[in-house]
């Protein structure tokens, strides 16, 4: 494998495909803020915006800005973005919508977490890229909130009946991982150090069920394992990205056993997830092979095979194993050939199961500016240090 | 066409195959209700049961009693449904929870208004099966909570901020038009032409775009289309169901012109609905023909294809068209091809856009014993009459 060649073709993809046309397309010069619905082409068909994808695009080219290049339209367009969430996005608490219209009037209520932990991330990548404490005091601020959320992230938009089932979910300790590290330098080494220490036992004790050998996405309050729906549910590309952050978390922390247990779950994950018929990576499945609620469960993303592929380079890097490589020229195969669009910039997201393209858009409700551009990141970076 | 035969072949499929199937498989002898969740063979692979198909199941047999033969085992089956749903599916106040263990422990809340109106119907059924007042006045409770929610019907999990876009939304008035129907005798003959002319107006005139010749599944609080991911959404297969409780409510009240009115967006939808390359109806689409959110829009789904063919034999018996026939026996092939399971009882309820079986549940949490039986119910009756 030419790890030189690759790794162009990544950085390539990155700064000549993928980043003008967000860069051009995405950037909402009138109100602020960015376009996420937005055509094969490019066009905007749809003008609401969702914090998920503000705070992802806020913290993509700040990103961009502090690692790759300090070009001024980088940041500037993260800047713009950032504005715009810091004005429209929260209820002046740092509570954070799920989405508000074109000009900033909130839309869905701060129901989900996630626009807090995206936000957190966003607003300390914009801290650290444009020096200002202002951001960096909102990105904490919103990482208090989430810490005080953490035990019912739903508040009272949960809609579970106390006590008949409490369940814990997979997808809060693991974005944590992530967001403690992007967070280290206003959270400080000891915490990110305590907090990961808690965080690597809830992810790979808890969550991991070395009776399957996966990562399942709910369990119950006392760890056990929950035989319904949401308990038997795998998410493939959610664990398998979780084991990058994991990887990341305890190479920072120098636990070696850690990043082989990691490893070996992507590894697993993969086995399980990989569609032997018409490959690709299926969406959800049952742990016990019942048929799944979510419709879509054999579809094929475009961010579980771009986490995929950070995940497997991570645990090349570090561990070694020829599989991983194999697995890695097989789902790079996959990835470049169905969801990099030949024709148009960016890559399609939604294919179904026999990897056809099933939504021809590059952006909406859930795709923005994030996993592909910072799947090539990842990539990249990874693949220049072989 | 053999009507003859036909009206044979829906009633046998009704009786000896599909009739039989939830008798067997689905009751829950131990704990009462019923089990939704079986796979291709009926076997039970989940035990979490849910209001709206507990509460169609309870419908569907005492209509049977009621309109087919005084079995005893089909009230049976209804009354010891009723009674589980009577004793745990709601709050003690008729708000009916979402869902609730094998055991009847509530899982989720009453935060889904169509709880309710499957519990309303089930009961008013259920009151004329076994002459019991008290059901009938369980019916009339729920009904009465219907109205009371009807303006905000998901209340405190209601996650849209207020002001900014009030939608209303197409889902209610379509079942209530039906609902009303059902409940005549409870309800009375005054209320239901009163309440029925101004459903009617609310489906014909507000959701039906006559610019697009489409309902839509929302609109603006004053009545005119938003230009949004929900606003521009359609679900083929709702407004064609709403059309047969349109025709329905409209023989009722001796209103020609909207059976004719009915009977034309029938085939307005079916005609944008239908998929010209594989063939059967997809069940979400965006009025632009922009990507819509739902990754499931273009499988084809059992509810959509038996609601479509009661919709064209009863525009066929009411206005004569040809047209309406000949698509009756287009669907009608695709219908019988693709979801009856040739090999084990009960049908299919998901396919992927080309047809193929994608989940082989016979049940589950949305597919219950409802659309395949009152469906075949209803062609069997139809045909009956030519």
């Amino acid at each position: 494998m030419d790890f030189k060649q690759l790794s162009k073709q990544y950085k390539n993809e990155l700064l000549e495909n993928v980043v003008p046309f967000w860069l051009s397309q995405s950037q909402d010069h009138e109100f602020g803020g960015y376009f996420t619905c937005l055509d094969r082409e490019g066009k905007v068909y749809d003008t609401d915006k969702f914090i998920w994808l503000q705070a992802r695009e806020v913290w993509l080219f700040s990103m961009l800005y502090n690692k790759v290049e300090q070009k001024k339209e980088w940041l500037e367009c993260a800047r713009q973005g950032g504005e715009f969430l810091k004005e429209y996005g929260h209820d002046g608490n740092y509570n954070w919508y799920f989405s508000f219209t074109r000009e900033g009037q909130p839309l869905i209520q701060p129901y989900n977490i996630f626009s807090y932990t995206f936000a957190a991330m966003a607003f300390a990548q914009l801290g650290l890229a444009t020096g200002n404490d202002e951001y960096s005091a909102i990105a904490k601020h919103t990482y208090d909130r989430i810490i005080e959320k953490q035990d019912n992230p739903k508040g009272r938009y949960n809609k579970a009946v106390p006590g008949t089932r409490e369940l814990k979910n997979f997808a809060l300790p693991m974005i944590m991982c992530n967001l403690n590290l992007e967070m280290e330098h206003i959270l400080g080494h000891e915490y990110v150090e305590q907090s990961g220490t808690k965080l690597i036992n809830e992810v790979m004790n808890t969550f991991y069920r070395p009776e399957l050998g996966l990562i399942v996405e709910n369990v119950n309050a006392d760890g056990s394992f929950s035989d319904t729906f949401d308990g038997r549910l795998l998410n493939p590309g959610h664990a398998i990205e979780a084991m990058w952050f994991i990887m990341d978390l305890a190479e920072r922390m120098n636990k070696k056993d850690i990043i082989q247990k990691a490893h070996q779950i992507t590894l697993q994950t993969l086995e399980q997830g990989w569609d032997k018929e018409h490959g690709g990576i299926f969406y959800f499945m049952d742990a016990k092979n019942h048929p799944p609620q979510q419709l879509e469960w054999d579809q094929k993303l475009w961010w579980v095979h771009l986490e995929t592929l950070i995940s497997l380079l991570k645990s090349y890097r570090l561990t070694g194993s020829q599989e991983s490589l194999d697995w890695f020229e097989k789902v790079h195969q996959y990835t470049w050939t169905h969801f990099k669009d030949a024709q148009f910039p960016e890559w399609f997201g939604y294919l179904n199961r026999q990897g056809e393209v099933s939504l021809n858009l590059k952006g909406g409700k859930w795709k923005g500016c994030f996993h592909v551009p910072r799947g090539l990141y990842q990539c990249w970076k990874e693949l220049e240090k072989f």
